[in-house]
């Protein structure tokens, strides 16, 4: 997975190190402190009124507290980015890279939670009682399967919205790029053959949400090869995935995946062979998402696919959840919504796609830097959450 | 305790509630992210660079992390200000609060952390569970007795310094106006009879830092009388207190103990009687620290006292916490301290005390507002923990 030698991992006059002495982020208070007067406005005696004001009518933390527009980045540091379960402390600048892009792309406070890591229902516990503190919990790298047990619980016992981004971030942009691909080559949604390899925590969201977005054929393939009701080897999640995927019931390697299918979703980690792909149909759509080290090489995609995506930057159509995160919760925070449901989803999905109103090749979504994508997701989860 | 009827208690067009307006506290980048240049720093592909180095070599999180800058503000709102357990919801804006103050006089980034109460052995379990995002825990507003031992476990538990505010912070400020009014006074420390009034958090470790300053004679009382022997009723904090104080063995009510005492410190929230109050020694000292109604008013307080403080800033010698806690975490996070030693106590005590080098009556304590303050004390904390 590492893109560099261990032995070089660490060089404090690299860029990457500069960039990173004394963290990424800091902390500000909002209204200006210069006298007695603004003491007793933003601490004693005057802030025991708002604290009495919301102990009568806790509604108000809402409104006077930064709740209002904080979230919590929460991570165990057990499945981060490619480097697996590195720890709290090796998760922290991931966390606060994550609540740089919050802020700048969502007017969101984000702040990082690196938590140790320990039974589903120690992290549950954890998260839950610190809650009252935010607006929103984005869970973040924290290995499959127990993300999604804890997600769940978390969903269940919390009245703000816990969103695995691994999971639906993942799901949201790959969808974006799928309605638009689907346009450029031509084919409906509804008849495509979708091929996810992997069954991790991207996998699976990524697969729900392609079938609730009306895709025709989704095959999921991990490591052993296709997901099917011949794997007597399945863990739950893979085998309810298992269930809800592969109607024609394919069975083999993920080349076998592969016959005739019309899209490749690569969100493993792994990697995908030449004579694998070669077995796509015409005007196929490859996305190679893993990072840093995509599945197949976009260059050598091209001669299999005519629409080739990537999670880089270096290359053409970057399928990053950063188009979709910050203003996922920034609608969110804005509407005052309880829970990121399966339709805002959707609808985030729709208004990323559509604003590359005529796709090509070379252009299925919108710049992470696109400065119209934040509020237009959010304005579509907004919506959602003010008709409940 | 409420300087206002509960009927007022939210106007949303008060000076209070428009300061409070959306929280206080927002989040910001260090760095700026203008372009894809700048994401692969501060993200992917750059940040798996410094999560690795971090995996290897844990000690690099204080260099390239925010935790390096951040102390955590953790209530469970069971004791807050004079309100009592109002919920952790209640408590933000006086955690929020508490993180302005902490970045306006120390530099340092604070965020607040209230979560639902429970089982001090629940408290400890999630406080230590979140605490590799930190440098530093301040625990606030926790009542007591369960503030004491949930201090003690996480002190044993983590290796950064956890302070519990409400004890300490009012302990080191207590100590600092102390050694300067009794210089006023004209009275040796150790001659002194400080009768304490309250037996909770503060006053348990004002006690204990007064007899490490070595003060000759402490007596403690709480709403019951004096603490002593003769006392079958205490708790298993005020037992140990009893112990350790009241060496004339003193028996009955406040006035008892106030008898001939040169000094009266009150942390107790309830008030003293003048009958009382004249019972004390020739040049007396009075610190009536409740807020935000001190336990004797000080126009009342001077007839009985040459030295006069309360907690309130519209009267003569502010007592704050906020001449302590911003300097002592600023001293702990640049010197990498891994706790608050009774040694670096007593020194920023001392730090405090000797930026008024002739006190006078009217002025024991610097200003809040002395940007001297933070510095000395982060100076002496910061010496103590580099010669460990």
């Amino acid at each position: 997975m590492s893109a560099l030698p261990i032995s070089l991992s660490h060089n404090p006059s690299d860029p990457v190190f500069l960039a990173h002495e004394g963290g990424k982020l800091g902390v500000h208070a909002t209204s200006p402190l210069r006298d007695a007067a603004d003491l007793s406005l933003l601490y004693t005696p005057g802030v025991a009124d708002v604290s009495r004001a919301i102990a009568l009518d806790p509604s108000l933390a809402s409104v006077y507290t930064s709740r209002s527009n904080t979230v919590a980045v929460v991570s165990d540091g057990t499945a981060v980015l490619g480097l697996g379960a590195i720890g709290p402390l090796a998760a922290m600048p991931v966390m606060e890279g994550k609540a740089v892009l919050f802020k700048h792309f969502g007017a969101v406070d984000a702040v990082p939670v690196c938590m140790e890591t320990g039974s589903v229902d120690e992290i549950v516990e954890a998260v839950a009682r610190i809650a009252p503190t935010y607006g929103g919990i984005n869970l973040e790298d924290i290995s499959a399967p127990r993300c999604f047990e804890i997600e769940r619980r978390l969903q269940e016992r919390l009245d703000i919205p816990v969103f695995h981004d691994d999971q639906h971030g993942t799901a949201i942009v790959v969808l974006a790029a799928l309605l638009n691909a689907a346009g450029v080559v031509d084919k409906a949604l509804e008849d495509l053959t979708v091929v996810v390899s992997g069954a991790g925590a991207a996998g699976v969201a990524v697969s729900l949400i392609l079938l609730s977005a009306g895709v025709g054929d989704v095959v999921v393939v991990d490591s052993t090869g296709v997901l099917g009701p011949d794997r007597a080897d399945l863990a739950p999640h893979k085998a309810r995935l298992a269930e809800l995927t592969n109607a024609r019931g394919v069975t083999g390697t993920i080349g076998d995946a592969l016959e005739g299918a019309d899209a490749f979703v690569g969100v493993s980690g792994g990697t995908v062979s030449e004579r694998d792909l070669m077995r796509m149909a015409p005007r196929a759509v490859i996305f190679a998402l893993a990072n840093p080290d995509p599945e197949v090489h976009p260059t050598v995609a091209a001669r299999f696919a005519e629409v080739v995506a990537t999670g880089r930057s270096d290359f053409p159509n970057q399928i990053n959840n950063v188009l979709a995160f910050p203003g996922v919760f920034r609608g969110a925070l804005d509407s005052g919504a309880r829970a990121i449901t399966e339709e805002m989803k959707l609808a985030a999905a729709h208004a990323i796609a559509a604003l590359v109103p005529e796709p090509t090749a070379g252009e299925i979504v919108p710049s992470v830097f696109d400065e119209r994508v934040a509020p237009a997701v959010a304005a579509a989860v907004s919506a959602l959450a003010s008709r409940r």
